[in-house]
């Protein structure tokens, strides 16, 4: 499965793409979609809107996942980043991709194993858990391949329930089976 | 010129389509955009993105006029209807309109001459502005118009500016050459 994952934002929308083969992963491509804040914010929109457009071709990908915003100090630039959000999600679903969102947290605790973990700590995860040499840079990389590892945890948690839930239901389908056959001769 | 204005929102983008004749306005057209709930959110900005597109192809306006987001109480609402406004941008500068932003004060001002009209006030005047019988519905609706007049009344406004400054640079270029034809004999 490979999976896109993206760090929404104006200035810097970051982007990082891997391939799950079991429980192992590889990056495939990662970096950062930067837009000028003297350019309109129309012209922006469509940059982002486009550049993602383009990665979806080039990569192919079968899944994609997006970190969902939270609150920071500074509300107009909360509310510019749920602007380019808005055009990322668009791009996802014009591909007909499945999508994935995730909250900073979530992000944190399935690459770190730690709800608290601080930026240089989940950079650092990525980088071993993708079996790289150097963290990779951009941090807005970076971030957007931590999306795409917790969107991997999550498939492969859904999978493993789906599985168990399957299970579970042709045990008690068995169970139901029973007393019928056994009713039968009587 | 025909200006097509939006007052965006993830439940509902109300939209409003009106004709500048000089300074009268005609109501072209007028509705509301809305999506549910339940269907998920790259669906929902799809249909967002979609209506505003086939608006543009439909009315063919010459330009186009969005309301800005204030903060509201409920933070998710803003972030959500800042992710409509993204799309809806999106799809002007991909047609290639001019777009203008209003603050909800400057509509409030520009349509009642009042900072602190009431929403009541606000369509009362659109009614009256836009010769009218009944008050518009629903108040989506009624606000897009709004959004649509403010930007007239800047087109408007940034016309006579752009002429007083024409005969304001005019008038300096005259008095510039006057001195020389005056020197020229000498």
């Amino acid at each position: 499965m490979r999976i896109l994952g993206i760090d929404p934002g104006f200035g810097r929308t970051g982007y990082g793409i891997i391939d799950v083969l079991g429980h192992s992963y590889r990056m495939v491509d990662a970096g950062c979609i930067e837009t000028s804040p003297k350019t309109p914010i129309g012209e922006r929109l469509v940059a982002i809107y486009d550049a993602i457009t383009t990665l979806i071709h080039q990569h192919a990908p079968d899944e994609f996942a997006v970190e969902q915003l939270f609150f920071a100090r500074n509300v107009t630039t909360a509310l510019t980043a749920a602007e380019a959000r808005g055009v990322v999600l668009l791009a996802a679903q014009k591909a007909g991709l499945p999508v994935g969102e995730y909250t900073p947290l979530q992000v944190k605790q399935a690459v770190s194993g730690y709800g608290r973990a601080d930026k240089k700590q989940v950079q650092e995860m990525v980088k071993i858990l993708l079996s790289l040499r150097e963290v990779v840079k951009p941090d807005d990389a970076a971030d957007a391949l931590a999306v795409a590892i917790t969107h991997a945890h999550f498939a492969v948690y859904n999978e493993n329930m789906a599985r168990v839930q399957a299970s579970a239901l042709q045990s008690s389908a068995l169970l139901k089976q029973a007393p019928a056959t056994r009713r039968k001769p009587t």
